[in-house]
């Protein structure tokens, strides 16, 4: 007679292992059973019997044989592409995004379409258009959203900018599309796709600062997000503006009443207009031939400066990636923040972040949104559909 | 014939499987051998094999049976109490400290004594002294230091208070001791301590401030620290104090030189002292009878609160410690600081740190020092003596 109890652990063993060969033909490529028996630490009967069932689910395949110095020629053992995808969203004012990333660590794909008046409709239509291609080899999928996700409740307990509170998105979507869609902050996203599949895939720790209408940061560290409660990264509301700055949460001095979009426009002369990437474009052309204009930017950059000092004081990521409005205008910002940076953070001589605009652009958070969807996957929390 | 590869495999998956047992085993108490393999997940068969050894080298023990609905009766499995240490050590101007932590996770022993004019011979005889009794039980070592930490390098780059530049005290004390000793940021390895033994034990992400002449943090985020390159933490120098206030780095505002040990002892007209618990404890015992006393510990409490604010929108812990000279004035500085806090951070209605002093005191660092110390048996990546 067996209990029911050895039998979860065993099941859970087997996805744990499963994942852990998932992660490692992900992270080193293609190899033989036994070079992934040595490189995981796994027995070479338990990584045949997980290769085995993966090969049956399509999901690894065994390429050419190639020979070798001792007896038998082997097979390395690959992922399949796109044969698992998960499906990343984003909610925004503008615009909404899907991408789509694979078991592999591939992009397969990224979309991004005009929000109409109801921003959750218009990602519910790009998500499902998405899932009528693919469908049935999505493993998971997140919504990247532009506020406070209260992650226990798995809800949006305040994004202001999409008039929500106490929202829940991620159960409005999971209905119409019938299968389950976590919910995460958008700056976390992005930083996960930055640390991931863009500007920082070289280091360890890394911040991420979205530069919007709001300012938000993601924080990696050691490949994870760092998180807190759940509202780590809101750093736009700290008191590190200028002091007589009035920003919209009705304080003073808080950081992006200096550095958020709307400023950044405004002491550049220029419109207002909620979207950052066409909104620094414009700027960008003009700081071409406009003296008053660059003058005003290299002014931002020493309040970008100042602020990167004190988070790098606080995290010391060996890269900051600068997103939304900040990334086309990197040209004007990044030598006089890096100076401000010198000058201000004490271990700048032994240790400094490297400053670099995102390399992903208004598709990041749908990109780390499916990325993160394929997470349960990859550390086994998951089964594989 | 077999490859030395596979060995090596299963030689790591094995001290992957018993430090899973042993971190199963202290964090959720004795259990038997079944109850083992279904909290950890492993086979019966392993651990049984695991524990079988563990018990030969006396890590662990069999209890009294206990009778089970089911079948033969069990017999829980616990950790022996003492039977491998970690030893915590730590350098600092007034006071060298030493500390046991055991793998069961209770704290053996712990002493402290002043430093002489040089704290690492000072600290090196204390270490003998201790190791005297219990040397070969010791698993690790770590010291705890006053300054920046290079890991890669494993050097100290920067204690001010201790003068030393680019030195390498680990190797001093390893050559001296006869055994390893790793070197740690001491705000890091209190936060550890409060974390694991101390005022942190019941929330998942703790923000640990050490009040002394410098203001330093520690970081925990679900139980791990977070170092980014290793600075991470030195939070002393944001511009987060007065900004007329002239710091010992040379730049003005930054928050140790308002919230620092140094300004309150000036603020309140006493005498500058070095060692944070007695001066502490002399500001406190005139605040009971002294108005002028109260209201200039009130307004320190308004900076302290703001520094606190902005740390919690970067990483949103569940509890703000307060070490250092922080703690014995706590009575008089949290009220205000709460109210700081409340009014300056944007998700403090929805999320807001508890904050607290610390509860271990000047021993703080050496504690966490010692449950560093058995990190690498605790995660597997070192083997049991």
């Amino acid at each position: 007679m067996t209990t029911t109890g050895p039998a979860t652990g065993t099941e859970r063993l087997r996805r744990l292992n499963t994942a852990h060969v998932l992660r490692d033909l992900r992270g080193a490529g293609p190899a033989s059973r036994s070079a992934l028996a040595e490189r995981t630490g796994l027995a070479k009967a338990t990584v045949g019997a997980i290769v085995t069932d993966l090969e049956q689910q399509g999901i690894v395949q065994d390429g050419e044989p190639t020979s070798s110095l001792r007896g038998r020629p082997s097979r390395p053992v690959s992922l399949v592409r796109a044969s698992r995808l998960g499906l990343g969203l984003e909610a925004n004012v503008d615009y909404v995004a899907a991408a789509l990333v694979d078991l592999a660590g591939d992009i397969v794909l990224t979309r991004t379409t005009p929000a109409g008046q109801q921003p959750l409709e218009s990602v519910g239509d790009l998500a499902a258009s998405v899932l009528e291609d693919v469908g049935e080899r999505v493993a998971g999928a997140c919504l990247a959203v532009p506020g406070l996700v209260d992650l226990d409740r798995r809800t949006v307990s305040w994004a202001p900018n999409l008039g929500w509170e106490d929202a829940a998105p991620g159960g409005e979507l999971s209905a119409r599309l019938g299968l389950e869609v976590a919910v995460e902050n958008d700056a976390n996203l992005a930083a996960v796709a930055e640390a991931s599949h863009g500007a920082a895939l070289d280091v360890r720790h890394a911040l991420y600062i979205t530069g919007t209408v709001g300012i938000g940061a993601g924080i990696i560290e050691d490949g994870r997000l760092v998180r807190g409660g759940g509202f780590a990264g809101e750093v736009g509301h700290m008191p590190l503006g200028r002091t007589d700055a009035v920003c919209g949460c009705g304080r003073r001095g808080c950081w992006e009443a200096t550095v958020g979009l709307r400023p950044m426009l405004s002491a550049v002369g220029e419109a207002e207009h909620e979207d950052p990437t066409s909104a620094a474009g414009a700027v960008a052309a003009r700081a071409l031939h406009d003296e008053k204009v660059r003058s005003a930017l290299q002014d931002l950059a020493v309040h970008l400066g100042h602020g990167i000092a004190s988070l790098s004081s606080v995290l010391d990521p060996g890269a900051v990636v600068l997103g939304g409005y900040f990334a086309p205008l990197a040209p004007w910002l990044l030598p006089t923040a890096r100076e401000v940076i010198d000058a201000r953070l004490p271990s700048a001589d032994r240790h400094r972040p490297d400053l670099r605009p995102g390399a992903l652009g208004i598709e990041a958070a749908a990109v780390g949104a499916a990325e993160h969807a394929l997470l349960p996957v990859l550390d086994g929390t998951a089964a594989l559909g």
